[in-house]
Parts: structure tokens; sequence; C-alpha cells
């Protein structure tokens, strides 16, 4: 790609292996935030350098290849950046959209393993399963599309503890719902901070935690909250796993061959919180850590 | 067992399926310093009543018994409790002493999964193994009997992430040593609190954590302290798992085939340190949370 007399040039160089891709959907994930503090040591993510484009997930159409893999006019999705145009010189991240009778945004998020996803993967695995959420709307979502058994909104509980376990009463004859009538299974932790002490206190024994964030904890500059159930791990045998989405790269194939289906038939539901151009990123991204949005956010750059 | 007239007669009562014993040794361990706070909700050990004797890991001598599988004379060693003689009706955590060809109090600690056993079969598996502990003459005892890589004084450092993967100078040439040039693979987490934080930050990706204990967070009162690094479980993909000893019982056979031959053969060095007579008992076990003891602290309660 070169930029000559100010005139953008959307051709690659001679001999060039990139490709170059006009950006169609960029994806707002939580785990961008860590990406703008420097961290000591090594770290999964690189951090972000100011005056250069934010990279996060995103779908993109190729313009121009000089990559056998990639040919012009392939949708793909994968690492690229907050661009209208971008060349991408590593390809490892990137992957060809094979299938688009579900919506193209669903690419950037379909991967993201986010909460509402989990809960209906756990809901089609027989699991009972509960969701917390940071206001009446996303808790009637949780409920009501997704299906969960229960869920509640944290923001309004004084008490996570008692939450976790509290007897609600469900109907006129005052019968009893318990949350977790005999602890948590399984807590896909995405919070951490008072949330995770919570969960701690009310685990089964030999639970497990799927550690995917802890997004209460991103926006706090100086140190962050300290958890203080630990010992529960012992008391209770748990299990505690943290993962990150690249690692499991090698079979997207397999999930995309359960996840498509499962679309189409409308057996996963999907929400998205779309906004359009590229001058609402910012204030999108930011909108993550109030939980402004409702449902995926992602920000739609150009369409197709 | 009866007190009649003021007199202990050590005979069990016609039909009790228990057994009457002689305690000999009793240990010293950590954990029962938390059964000594009330916990609330469902805990693995129960809290320890005002007015009754301790209980823990103890050797015995069977004086009389109700049950086939125990006789008079027999040694055992399992749950006891912290007094001259026990009438014991629940047998599942009780075992048979078959091999007296080691300390008798070998028992109590043997199965205490200790740091200095830990280590030692991390080096017979071909681990580089660094130690930390609270004194001098145990760091030396680390390095020199045990026969750790490395061992080091955390009482001394003002800075543990630096010291988890500092240089130190080991020779007049200034040859360096790093502790964890690499990060770490494997923590046997006994400690808890800061320590835990400083490892997190060295840990290697995809390194585990086995979690025994947090004896820094024991004798606080209030709150424990928070551990603020958990993010690294994502980023470094760890894995943390706690257990108790209880459940593995069913492979304790094996693990004494193991672990006899590697004493008798110097292979596994054991240190104990022998508090004498039931009196002495309370300042051994309030001198674990200071780090007084060097090696296993056991206290002989009679010999057989």
């Amino acid at each position: 790609m070169q930029v000559i007399n100010g005139t953008m040039n959307l051709k690659l160089q001679e001999g060039s292996h990139g490709i170059v891709v006009k950006n169609l959907y960029l994806s707002c994930d939580p785990y961008m935030r860590s990406r703008m503090t420097r961290v000591e040591g090594p770290n999964v993510f690189t951090s972000y350098s100011p005056g250069s484009p934010l990279t996060g997930f995103g779908v993109a159409k190729v313009l121009d290849s000089g990559h056998p893999n990639f040919k012009k006019g392939d949708l793909i999705w994968g690492t690229t950046s907050w661009e209208e145009y971008s060349l991408i010189t590593v390809l490892e991240g990137l992957f060809k959209i094979e299938h688009t009778d579900v919506p193209l945004s669903y690419y950037t998020g379909i991967l993201g393993a986010v909460g509402q996803l989990v809960g209906q993967f756990a809901k089609l695995m027989g699991c009972y399963v509960v969701g917390s959420a940071g206001s009446k709307e996303k808790v009637d979502l949780l409920r009501n599309k997704f299906g969960f058994d229960e869920a509640f909104n944290y923001k309004e509980e004084t008490d996570l503890v008692g939450a976790l376990k509290r007897s609600v009463s469900s109907s006129l004859f005052l019968s009893v719902t318990w949350y977790f009538p005999e602890g948590i299974d399984i807590y896909f932790e995405n919070v951490g901070g008072e949330m995770l002490d919570a969960v701690l206190l009310n685990m089964k024994d030999h639970g497990r935690i799927s550690v995917c964030g802890q997004v209460s904890q991103y926006n706090i500059l100086d140190q962050p909250e300290g958890v203080q159930n630990l010992m529960c791990l012992i008391y209770k045998r748990i299990h505690m796993k943290g993962f990150v989405v690249f690692d499991y790269y090698n079979i997207y194939p397999k999930f995309l061959d359960v996840m498509l289906p499962y679309i189409r038939e409308g057996k996963i539901m999907y929400v998205e919180d779309i906004a359009e151009g590229l001058e609402s990123g910012p204030a999108a991204l930011v909108g993550l850590y109030s939980g402004r949005n409702v449902g995926k956010q992602v920000v739609l750059f150009a369409r197709e």
C-alpha cells in the first residue's frame, strides 16, 4: 500500500506477500483496555502505541493480495486495525469467511467467547445456567432471549455472596427458587474482584472456573482489587484455568461446523450492538466498561 | 473407654466397634489454625470446639479394639486427638503401620505433603528446584541437606518479584545464576498473599500451581490479603488447582511403595523438629506461624 502525492494507492508494492483490505466491522472487546496500559514483563497482547491505530478483531474485504491463500474480493476475519484500509503483513491471525448466510458482523464476535454464547452453550449441554448482568434490560435478555434459567442484576445487589445462593419467590404461592442450592459447578469468569470472591464462597467441591477475563479490574489505574477467598481453592478442590482464544485457532473450523447450524436453526441467539462509523468507535469501546452496550459491541466501518 | 470412680478404664464398652489407643506422636500442621476460626459455609475441616481436645494427624498404639481390622498392639496413624488416650469410633481415617524400620514419627508427617518433600520429589523427577524459607538455617537445609538447586530467605527480600528472577553472583568471577530465567513451570503453593502475587508475575506460560495451603493468611484475623495478579492466569494460561490429602488416601499404599525405599536408600531426607511431652504441644503448634520450627514439627506424647 503506498501513498503517492497524497493519493492512496490501494495496491500492494511489487513482491509483497501481504494483503490490502477494506475494513468493514471492528469488534470492541474488554481486553483492549489492558493494551492501553504498558504491562511489565511478557504479555499475550502487545501494548498499543500512541499515534498508531488500535488493532483488534475485525471483518474486512481483500482489495489486493500477494499471498496465495487470499485473493481480491475475499472476505476475511481476524486481526486488523481501526482504520478504513489496512495493509496486513502478518497473516497467521486471518481466516477466510466461507459462509455468508449469517451476518458478516457475527464474525467479529462469534469467536469472542462472550458470556451470552457461553451461557447458551451451557444450556445446550443441559446445564442449569444463571447469568449476571448490569441492567434490567440485559437481565431480561438473558432470561427471555437466551433462555438462561435465571439472571440477576449485579449492580442492584449489595450482597453478592447472598445473591448467588439466596431464595427468590417466583409465584403467587411463594414457591422458592434457589440460584445454586448445591453450589456452583462451573463458573465462567469474566469479571474478577468482588464477584469472583463471592463465587469462590459459593463454588461446589471439585468445581471448575474457566478464566476468560476480569473486566471489573481493567479500568483500575492503581492496584487491582485483591481476591481474598482463594483458600476455597483448597477446601473445595477447585480447578481454575486461564485461557486465550488464540490457543484454539486450530479447532476453529470444527467450531464453525457446530456453531453455524446452531445459528441457522435458531438454537443460538446472538444480540449485537452496532455503532455506525469509525468516528463512533471510541465511545463504543469506552462504553464497554460502564456496560452501556446491550449485546456484543461492534463498530460498522463500511458496508461491503 | 469408661471413667469409673475417677479411674480410667482403657477397655472398650461391650459391643463397641471403635478402638482405644495410646497416642505416641502428634503432628503440628498449619491448617490446624483455620480450625480455630469458625468458617462460614461448608468446609473440608470441622472447627475445633473450645474445651475439647484438638484433633490432628498422629501415631498411636491400639490398646483395645472392637473392630476386625485392628487388634491390640497394632501401631496406627491417622486422625486422633491431642490427649494421652483416645477412643476412636470413626476409623476411616486410620491406617495400620506395617513398616517400622523407619522412625514411627515419620508417619505423622510423611503424608503432610510438606515443602521439604515436595522439593525433593521434584528433584528426583529431574526438576530444577528453588525453595523459599524463613531463616538462614532453613535455607541451608534446603540447599545442603535436601539438595534444592537454590533457596532464598523470603524474610530478607524486600522485593519478592525481583527475588524470583534476580541474578546472584555465585563466584569470585561474578558468574550469574538466575532463579527462573524462563519463568516458573510449577509452583507448590503453601504461602498465599504477597508470595503468590510475586509468583504469578513470574510464572511461565501454561505453568501449573498446585494449591496446598496459604499459611501466611491463617493468622490474619480480619480480611486476608488480597491476591492482585490473577490476570496472569489468563495471559499465561495458568492451571491452578487446590487439593486436600484426604482425597488421595486410596493411593496411600502405592505412595508408601515409592516412599519407603527412597527413605531407606537415603534418596529422600527428612528433618523433624520434635517437641517432647503433651505440655509442649501448644507452643510447638503456635511456633509454626512464626516459623520457629526447623523441619516438620512433631510432638512426642509417649514412647511406645
